[in-house]
């Protein structure tokens, strides 16, 4: 076998055995296969795609190639949620709360930010204090104690897809829906959930750029699910405007708190709820109408309050101790009229640029700086509203904000 | 403008600008462009092809990436020729002779062998002094001299078509017909001549499978050749079976002597008369038919050979003092029918491992081993008949070259 016979096999679209995706993937993480010839086959898959059959057996090895987490010692439906990546996104940090005050067990592990995109770990950063790496034993002892655990995904988690992963990233080899669907679900089955609520984000910014191309990776990752005997629900949601109010860690924490606390009500709020009544709805097999029901009740009452500040202590966060920067910079309106959207990658990259996400490996994160959106899409604004508000610290620059916003 | 855009650009089949191709093949050259990167485009364009103003962008910013030729100091009509490869191929020893007999100017660079395939210059090494890396002077003064020369390609000649080649030959991005063609049509425009032969070899072992490839390679050669005001013909020839008899170096340049002494006739002859008729009929702007029976004329009246001859002298080497090994080892068949076929690959793989190619970039090649065909294809055989011999020094070793010989 020579990995040379097979990227030519793939490049004829003829079906990779097992064998040959063992050969070629365990190949490049033993360093046996180079950085060109698995971008080269990287990309005759992102082009000529890939049968079920490869992609499950792709799965496996990336499945194989790290440690799995066993859940069967904590009692109870255990339910994991992903999103495809979007600004702004702080759904974790709701849903799990939500979710775990219900009496379903939500164990998450979560990333950390990549490009302009925040992750969760660096969110719960924000909070002095906060826990973010737990050993296993950490993980499944919160798990039985509390209902919920978020951490930071560990490396001897299917460490192939990290590397995969770096190597797409820089050789165009990203938007490929057998390589999501893999990268996603052998995470997802490795961390031991038994159903898996999956936030397919849609729109030219993301990864996913249409609905057809979602209902396809939908359909795949449900396949993906049934061969691991795991049940996955996908909801389909437009990421082209950020979600809620505020981008940048500490910004975002806040949001969710607030959130959770029944003040806020918008695009942000019900999308928690879309997802929070699907996890429920799997986790008690009840209809996602009863689950909407008790999800809505468990923010009102506070029951996911509670949850999200049991969690945050249990992981010896001191909320009350988190800042956002005193340094606020408003940009105004120069025109009037309507916002008709609002450029999500815009925002984030401003963000980003005052300190909330790292732009080269040697940057340190600002956990207090971000952009709170004053106004919304749909909006009426007039000449000298606020459209948004910087949070800055060492960096005091607007970065051409306003042109995030389409007025007309 | 950055690489992942222009790979992402081409994996979606969209054209690529001239500025995009220069921003990656320039950017490659200058090591800005990784390998990882370079490979991942090249898959691209290898699954979704290139259009004709893509591939003469292509070509032009191969042939600027070096130095080109300037033939027109010297008088007369320059042909130059070239063969996609293969095995025991040394049409070149034969065909420049003759052409240049009747006249015509042949300025013929070539390359070393790669892999199992021997290259012109390992043979005319084969003769003691032989002299293969000229100047640009010495290279215009003997072209002027005595009409022909057959030199080692400078690195300064399309250096972007050495390094790309490398990368195509291990990541399976060989076979493209727009990169093949680029590769091919870039040397020769740089090298100078006013019209370009091209001997296209077709064959399972060969980069052309069949003949509606080559007829597509054929035809884009031919354009580009146009777009550059050079008259490009191309013949197409099978390259199943070796050409002649002989696969060695000095095995080789003694079977091309023989040859042009009229004591060979077989299907290396015919080959050989009808490359050099082509480039004839161009040169002289006659018909084939014409062209032919010069052709045909030269060899009979030694002519041929006295230039074969002025040519060994001019760039030093000494034929008389050409050496084949004395130790031989005869195979003989074990049964008894007609040969099919002959393995040509088998038959190189045997002589390179015998010694006469480099399978390591640290071998040192033995000029004086190789493999000769007694028997050809089409010939009947008795049990004990010797099919073929190899002339050995340091390994004594048949390589199961048997194999090589169907026989039914």
């Amino acid at each position: 076998m020579s990995i040379i016979d097979i990227i030519n096999k793939k490049r004829n679209s003829q079906e990779l055995s097992k064998e040959e995706l063992e050969f070629a993937f365990n190949g490049y993480i033993e360093k046996k296969v180079t950085d060109y010839q698995m971008s080269a086959l990287l990309m005759a898959i992102c082009i000529n795609d890939m049968t079920d059959k490869e992609v499950f057996d792709l799965v496996d090895i990336f499945i194989k190639s790290g440690d799995t987490i066993d859940l069967s010692s904590i009692e109870g439906v255990k339910v994991d949620k992903h999103s495809t990546g979007g600004v702004g996104d702080k759904t974790t940090l709701i849903i799990a709360p939500i979710v775990a005050s219900l009496g379903i067990k939500v164990p998450k592990m979560s990333g950390r930010g990549l490009g302009y995109t925040g992750g969760t770990i660096d969110k719960l950063e924000s909070i002095p204090g906060f826990k973010v790496d737990l050993t296993k034993e950490e993980f499944l002892k919160e798990l039985g104690d509390i209902g919920m655990v978020v951490c930071s995904q560990t490396s001897s988690l299917v460490p192939l897809d990290k590397e995969i992963y770096s190597l797409r990233d820089v050789t165009g080899t990203v938007e490929s829906i057998p390589l999501i669907a893999t990268s996603i679900m052998s995470k997802k089955i490795a961390s031991g959930a038994d159903k898996i609520l999956i936030d397919i984000k849609v729109g030219t910014g993301a990864l996913i750029k249409n609905d057809r191309d979602a209902k396809i990776l939908r359909d795949l990752m449900i396949r993906i699910g049934t061969a691991y005997n795991k049940e996955v629900r996908c909801i389909i949601s437009d990421m082209d405007m950020p979600s809620g109010f505020c981008v940048g860690n500490a910004l975002e924490v806040a949001e969710a708190a607030e959130l959770l606390n029944g003040k806020i009500k918008n695009d942000l709020y019900d999308l928690c709820v879309d997802i929070a009544s699907n996890m429920v709805s799997m986790g008690k097999e009840i209809s996602i109408i009863e689950a909407r029901d008790q999800v809505i009740e468990a923010i009102e009452t506070k029951k996911a309050y509670a949850k999200f500040i049991e969690f945050i202590n249990y992981q010896k966060g001191n909320i009350e101790a988190m800042n956002v920067s005193n340094n606020k910079m408003e940009i105004t309106s120069v025109q009037e009229g309507v916002i008709t959207a609002i450029d999500a990658y815009k925002v984030s990259e401003v963000s980003c640029k005052l300190g909330s996400g790292k732009l080269t490996k040697e940057d340190v994160i600002d956990h207090t700086v971000g952009v709170f959106l004053n106004k919304q899409v749909g909006d009426s604004v007039s000449v000298g509203d606020t459209l948004c508000t910087l949070y800055y610290n060492k960096v005091k620059e607007d970065f051409d904000v306003i042109k995030a916003f389409s007025i007309q």
